[in-house]
């Protein structure tokens, strides 16, 4: 495993007519060396119930180990087959829009023990039928696995069970969740209403948290099975991915990620974002960062986009931008989703490397170069290592209670999580994702906290501590609100992180025509408006950096400033323009000491660093615009892996547009 | 009850910790002297079925009694507890969209055997044992009552058996609904299809009327309840609430407030409004005169907005103009929702005075001098009674009507009734409501009549005689058209009062680039479009006032006048702007005779008018804006009331910011 | 039957009172010739299961007799009465939507055996008693026919056995519909899921084939009924309406028009179009060259807007303009929906040629003058028959599989359709419609194919034969790509087209800031940007006309032509503005020899032309505008027969403001 692999899914049994040969032929010729089957095909493999049939499995199998393509394969256990359906309609999903229709994927009841049952039997079979087979380097389990939204009456008995266990008692209940509201009292345990039709933001958010477990114990079963089979050197991997706005956008509501992964030798993940003269690099940092953190190792894209959509299919030179993009944040696979466009069903327009007519077309083409690159550099590019000093805290629990208690103008957790995220990647800051319960705290320099609202007291009490002891921590608005069981705390806000922040507010209104005002000339942005949230801030021994502006509310201080213990705080109070949060981040980076040269760079030169296992360090130089860009190399000499050509220090380096630079540091 | 009463919604049921002590303390401090408790509360009081709890309510009630707070009790029965849901499902309501789910409040079927016979028995053990207690001093049934539109077999049979009672045959019924039409004639009681599914207008106003009568019997069963306890000198209220639009805004659709406010004793009423830089006191205004119409009498405001959401934190200074804008209105209580925030479940950012930390914070602080000048102010400002001469005709069947069959732009009735109520808010002409079974109307001089779309002949023929009398009558578009029914008059529209109205018109059409021309130097406006609807009238005897100015519909009159016996009535056959509409207005209450200094001064500001029990003029000049204003004051020599300043005739006036004056003429 | 008729649908049943003889005398006056009835009032001849009423039927049928009016009697099978819903609540369909409610038309499960028990002997009692009558000229079917969404369990399971019959076995199926996606695969019938939930493009749209087909059967049961009592002489036509948009737009989604009127003897249409402003006559034309192509014969335009709504209630001289449009497309009757508007239900405001008073109206009164016009030029105007060159191919099956597959904004085949078709119509280009199996190419010299996205390989051989023997095609992108069950093509795209329009491409983008760059000085537009859709196109063979500028995309052509036997083939490889579209249309209507002097006129003038029983030439001249039009008569002496004025060749001729000539040729 130990080289890059540049892959593709690919679905023998969607083809029209027959292809393996022709396939692999192309395939070989682009460079590409590991295939993902069988996660979408349960009912070619199980045609009728206890009746197999892997023949496409086996064929792929031979084929792929002949032409050297290592494969990793599926359980198919994410779209059920009809004869499941038809025998046992309760393995769909009741939701609070109701039953479920057979047809789409994803839409099984995950604790219903006919599906757990055929989905225990359809694994057994195939994993131990290929586990042995040498073209087999792994596995993935399920794919894209979420609750999708089970909340049937079986699953609300395991709820109220789950309740019981956690919080022991009714009375624990009505006072932790505030259940005198509305008459909402749940008195005797029989009388626990379905939370399907709940009010109650605490109870739903809880519910949402057992739904999250329900896709950790499903995964976790998942991979005990195909443990049982799986041989020395293969690996169990999942296929993460993330919210979804047309796109990969932010944190993933269904899934907590960080649990999830744990029963996983090595995260994987699928990354689409948008392209063409929308393609920023944003959503590949984003997605890579998250999956890195995952396991806190290299991590595998199983799948991103080849031509994908109409409004995706790239530009001359944005593949190979992507594919070393994702290299760069220390991705250790690049495969597509996928080989060959489907030419009939739903994601018809979803398509591949190859177009519905198998021939080479410009983006395949593109493609080769690559796959020849990533033979050529596997040595050096390989298993790059990140010693980030910048961690983001995300949470599930936060983004899910933020739905509850929506921000006014429908922006979401993620939306603030993006704001400042994307702030750091303008301005060259890798970083890591760390999670409320992380322990690890000390070693970072610096945590971006967006949007904390619902946690326990102890992850804030340990964000303290971390400060005191001198680190640095940046927090935005509503963090700290709500502990975890989304009760609002009864202190004075921002509740326990006052003290480091050294501030408190009891008032939050909702921006009409104001604008920051900076006591400070190292803050400031031509766009200074305020949108979204604002909260009226009485600093206590805080400094203030920024005030609002506005005739009433000019007082308050908007974002400030807190030295505490050895460390320092600082608290952003309201939702600015991006540009004003890339100077309130650009100062708290700075005051950690992380401001270097390739700071001095900026979006749309992005840069991105790590040390391979050979304990160079290599630098991506990526160019995500139209225009030509050039810099001035501020390191140690090396060499430019793409070229081959030897770069001295100062020396100007050229990136052509949507153009990449690799340099390893002699 | 003959002071000025200073409120909160109490929730010591919602309490985080023991609060009770320090809560009263703090509301002492901010002249608080009544509560309002346990309307939302029934999970709480009978924890289990026929288990009761009332400890809350006791400990309430002594300690407001012991520091001189009064309480008005709710009946808890707006919000079902879980175990009535779950031994009788059917308590709640089946609605167009299907069966209920247990969550929110206000979901039940009101004419469930289930929910009345609980209902009754938790009545009957709070009532009963709170009646003698020395802190009650009235009572609230349920709260913000509607019919949820139930729309089960059950409640279908009795509107079955209320069609057969109230119109004896189905022929008649076919007849006066047009079943014909699409074949939906019923020509047996057991053909009779559920009326979810109509598509006849008639039939669905019909239902509407119907379940608007079960809120009427509904209520009055619970006052008849109450009143079997109730202690002389005690009353009993109702929270009527209007059309929401995110904040009150117009009629309610869902209950026919003059039927429903019968069985009260007095008329209480929620009015939430627009804030900050949208705060003009409209709504204030609107559900103001309303409630007092109600009953013809002062009224109670049992809840309006202390902090309330982000966007309606008032400004500093808002909070006084708008309590004392109710007053002005004919409040004699002003009660906010409610004394604190709530740390869980839904409504947590429908802020109270308090914020979740339960310190005092700007808005508690000003409400602290509202407090103490109702106090000492309440001899000179309770119980004012206004003598209007404007009346504003609304009515639930033209409203009901008028969302079968829509204006062509999405406006709806209220918008039509606000284009006019706000322009004679903004000329200060203060009015009543009244409805079109009154038979009062030779008390006014003129009287408003907007899109009386649905309305009986006797109606129609009352107001001819009015204006016959000597009366001013405004109509607007679509007045007249259809019949208590919803049929269409098969005369010339405008149907009956066409007669006073001196026109007539068969066509009418959507405007589209269409704008009015003067023939009147007094009518004009800056904007003349014309927009959402327009009749194509042919004046009989009425004077052309304003003119279509289009290329086909020229010749067509837009507004009419017509003197007719000793009165005149004035007719708007189009939507105009806010701009014209006010300048038509102007004229008819100049015709009416109404027209005087106040009339001069304008919003932003606002002047209200009203006679005190010791028979006392009392002025409230309200600046609904955050600039300073100032007028010369055109009245007799008073004293300004907060200031203690006296006031000469002429002498200039100035007021803050979102400022008040009171003026007791002397 | 050979005389115009002028008609209106009228309910004696809807009639708020006694009405017959003076709607019948103000028919008269307005040339009235031929009223339509019956068509939606079974509830009223049949009040119970069982009895019959027939009352209304027979009255109106002697008083229109006696006033020789003749009637068309319609089943009145699309809106079902109480007693048979209460009786079996199975006749409403069961949608994806779930069960149907009572209430509206047209919610039948059309496959119901109750229903059609019911509806078979309503037919036969109505049809029985009415076909010797004198007055009765014809019948229509039901009404605006369609499947309604049936898809019940019942109606699933006729589904699998078409599916059976139609594709044999399950593997044929599995193959055609690539059902191995997302483990969709069906292999055994027992399993066939239920198709509401499909995801599955190609089996949801032939389940739209099939359900389509329940409309052809359904109509041709009802004529079978209708054909054993009809008289010699008599007709029977059906009510063929258009996707609806507000107003008839474009091809009907749910019924192939042209398989469902092979069993009538003529067609019958709906036509309504915006108005006012608004009017272009478009749709005028666009639904009299679909109802003239069904049968390749007159037609009946059996509803049309008198007043209509208050956006459509036509301005003076626009419904004279809108009648004689209807004869210079082919039909033979102009009838009004309906005669006087409705009091009550749903569609009060969808107005007659008289309001609800049943007085003269402006717009009756030009009704007058359009009736005498009918009656006078009868002789010259009925029967005219059109020999046009110029085809619009449209399909079901192709709009169908665009509804599975949207265009990225949100266009549909429609937009597509209408973007040629409009451009046809604006430069005085007449045309047909024929559907893909169409076997007489040959007799147009120039077809334009618009998105002929599903489609069979026979058409398509069919396509390029035609070009090949000397015939002219303009084709739009995605034209080709799919088969009949919509299995996208694996060859290179535009699939079998691709060899006589000389081009390939594999890759489409969505366009951002594309433009139109011209090789080709005679096509060009202002307006030369491209948007929704854009194939990146290479020529093999074809020549470029147009391609595109933009920084990535330029190298590919837009829009290509190809010469290819002794034909040509034009292909539009995006969505251009319609300017530009008018420009490639002009281009090829001029290489098919088709630019004449009437197409050097254009919109708002438009004219249409046919030839008349006598062999005469009308040629009737059309102003689409609020201005006055005049034009140099280009053809030879001519009377216009409005005026009886005769025209001389290069005579100036004038058009009043929506007026209308029209020229009979000497």
């Amino acid at each position: 495993m130990s080289t890059l692999r540049y892959g593709v899914a690919y679905y023998d049994e969607y083809m029209p007519y027959e292809r393996l040969d022709a396939d692999i032929a192309m395939m070989k010729a682009a460079g590409i060396n590991t295939v993902r089957i069988a996660e979408s095909t349960w009912s070619t493999h199980e045609p009728q119930n206890g009746v197999f049939d892997f023949t496409s499995v086996d064929r792929v199998l031979d084929a792929m180990h002949a032409a050297e393509i290592a494969v990793i394969v599926g359980t198919p256990t994410y779209a059920v087959p009809t004869w499941l359906v038809k025998e046992h309609p309760d393995v769909l999903a009741v939701t609070p829009k109701g039953p479920g229709k057979y047809g789409a994927r994803q839409i099984m009841d995950i604790t219903n023990p006919a599906y757990l049952f055929h989905a225990e039997r359809i694994i057994r079979k195939l994993i131990s039928r290929v586990c042995k087979h040498p073209a087999v380097i792994g596995y993935q389990t399920d794919n894209e696995t979420k609750h999708y939204d089970t909340a049937g009456e079986n699953v609300q008995l395991l709820f109220v069970k789950y309740m019981r266990e956690k919080f022991g008692t009714l009375e624990e209940i009505n006072r932790r969740f505030g259940l005198d509201y509305w008459s909402n009292r749940i008195n005797s345990w029989e009388d626990f209403p379905s939370v399907v039709g709940t009010i109650n933001g605490s109870l739903g958010a809880e519910f949402g948290r057992f739904q999250r477990g329900l896709v950790t114990d499903f995964l976790a079963w998942q991979v005990a099975l195909v443990n049982e089979y799986k041989q020395p050197g293969q690996f169990v991997t999942q296929n993460f991915d993330f919210e979804w706005r047309g796109h990969s956008y932010g944190v993933q509501p269904s899934v907590d990620h960080f649990a999830a992964a744990e029963a996983f030798d090595i995260a994987g993940v699928d990354i689409y974002h948008p392209s063409q003269h929308k393609l920023t690099g944003t959503e590949i940092a984003f997605g890579g960062d998250m999956a890195r953190s995952l396991k806190r190792s290299n991590y595998l894209v199983l799948e991103t986009q080849a031509q994908a959509f109409p409004h995706w299919t790239p530009y001359p030179g944005q593949l190979r931008l992507q594919a070393f993009s994702h290299l760069a944040s220390g991705a250790n696979m690049v495969a597509y989703w996928h080989w060959h466009s489907i030419h009939n069903s739903i994601e018809t327009y979803w398509k591949g490397l190859l177009s519905h007519d198998f021939q080479p077309n410009p983006v395949y083409n593109e493609a080769v170069t690559i796959g020849r690159d990533f033979a050529r550099l596997s040595g050096s590019l390989y298993g790059l290592r990140k010693k980030n000093k910048v961690a983001v805290m995300v949470s599930n629990e936060a983004l899910s209670a933020m739905e509850w208690f929506k921000l006014p103008d429908g922006k979401n957790y993620n939306d603030v999580v993006r704001w400042l995220y994307d702030g750091l990647y303008r301005m060259n800051i890798e970083c890591d994702f760390i999670h409320p319960g992380y322990e690890g705290l000390s070693g970072y320099s610096l945590i971006i906290v967006p949007a904390l609202y619902a946690v326990s007291d102890e992850a804030l009490e340990r964000l303290n501590a971390y400060v005191k002891q001198g680190g640095h921590a940046v927090y935005t608005f509503k963090s700290g609100f709500a502990d975890e069981t989304v009760k609002v705390r009864t202190t004075v806000q921002p509740g326990i992180i006052s003290e480091a922040c050294g501030i408190g507010y009891s008032l939050f209104v909702t921006p009409h025509e104001v604008r920051l005002k900076s006591g400070n000339a190292d803050i400031s942005a031509g766009d200074n408006s305020v949108e979204t949230w604002m909260e009226l801030i009485t600093p206590t021994t805080a400094e203030v950096l920024l005030r609002y502006d506005h005739p009433h509310w000019g007082e308050y201080a908007a974002v400030t400033r807190n030295c505490y213990g050895q460390g320092s705080a600082t608290y952003i109070g309201c939702m600015t323009s991006r540009e004003m949060a890339d100077s309130i981040l650009k100062t708290a980076v700075q005051e950690a000491g992380l401001w270097g040269a390739d700071q001095e760079l900026a979006f749309p030169l992005i840069v991105k660093t790590g040390i391979n296992p050979q304990n160079q360090t290599v630098r991506y130089y990526l160019n995500y615009s139209d225009l030509r860009q050039s810099l001035v190399y501020p390191h140690g000499p090396a060499v430019e892996l793409l070229s081959e050509r030897e770069i001295a220090p100062k020396e100007e380096l050229e990136l052509a547009p949507w153009g990449v630079a690799i340099l390893l540091e002699q």
